[in-house]
């Protein structure tokens, strides 16, 4: 039980360690340092380097589904899901969750050229993610929310676009603004895929529609 | 001249293993071993790996520069020229021009939490960067293409999001279509961007207007 503890421990920082220093940076000695732990002891847990870079994108990968993912499937099936998914991850990036900002853009660039067992696990995380982008708008598709004619692959493609660009002009160029950018860019997205509603029978038809336009 | 030549085709292959392996991954002893050249002799050419980190930046910028932007300016002013950029900007990701995807955008998130030089190197880049762009859009304004209550700021975002999202769909998930649905992407945001044609008085004026929107 404290083995399970202080693995858990251990890996909490060696996340925090590869979100700002990259998984490259996360070397044994160097979390070994930061924990005033010995090497071998790091050794008992994790035998190479290999195998603490595959852990650390697991418990990300659980620290991202736990304080993140989850929370947003409390929201209502369709759109109300899919825009409470979008805003999940903006807040995500606000409230620093990983200190170096998003952990798997950061991931995604590093590995994106070097092959093995530690670039898998993250096409692997990815192709996870942009399913469930993907999932969220077929639902609200089935839902009646979004236009059938939406293009999925595409929709799940922008909006995932949009966070890493978020990421990126947030944390390394320091833009206050670009979380903002990125809620709107979304907004416009997410409304124009949407169902737009006729009008009821109303007294001002043309003033009811272009508020659901917007 | 023969050492700025020598200088030069080191630096070339400095770019190519940072755009797989990072900038932390560039190291002088790695680069040795690839040019079959001595740590000394690299040593002569740049102090630290710090300086080689740097060069290689300024180096990947140049044939940014000279491959992909420069002969985008040749397009007419106005909405030719931002449209040339971004089929410009895709298609440097199609040939291949860094052998690891773009250069600057697995810099960006390696380097964003790491304070320092090459950080700063990397930040004016990208500031520069987005600078064109947002030039090319309040050019494509002044023109009349685009509309002039179109926030120049959040488009460059949009289109460089929608950049660093093709990148790391075509790279890290090997998403043969991602190319494709950036330009297609793009093109919605640019066409949504322009100003719309009044139908002139011709034969055909619907046909006219259609076209000119498409």
């Amino acid at each position: 039980m404290k083995g399970a503890r202080t693995r858990q421990s251990i890996l909490e920082r060696a996340v925090d360690i590869a979100s700002t220093d990259g998984l490259e940076g996360l070397t044994i000695g160097r979390l070994a340092d930061e924990l005033s732990m010995s090497k071998s002891g790091l050794f008992a847990h994790f035998g190479s380097k290999e195998e603490l870079q595959l852990a650390a994108i697991e418990a990300a990968r659980e620290r991202y589904v736990q304080e993140v993912f989850r929370p947003a499937l409390g929201a209502a099936r369709g759109y109300p899901r899919l825009e409470a998914i979008c805003r999940a991850w903006l807040d995500y990036v606000r409230r620093g969750v990983f200190p170096g900002g998003c952990f798997f853009a950061a991931a995604s660039f590093e590995f994106d050229g070097r092959p093995g067992p530690v670039r898998d696990a993250i096409v692997e995380t990815m192709d996870t993610w942009i399913g469930a982008l993907e999932k969220a708008i077929v639902m609200a598709k089935d839902e009646g929310h979004l236009r059938a004619d939406v293009d999925t692959a595409l929709l799940a493609f922008e909006l995932n676009s949009l966070f890493f660009g978020a990421n990126f002009a947030f944390h390394l160029r320091g833009d206050k603004l670009a979380l903002k950018k990125a809620e709107t860019a979304i907004d416009i997205r997410l409304k124009g895929a949407a169902v737009k509603k006729r009008p009821q029978r109303a007294a001002h038809p043309r003033t009811s529609s272009s508020r659901r336009r917007e």
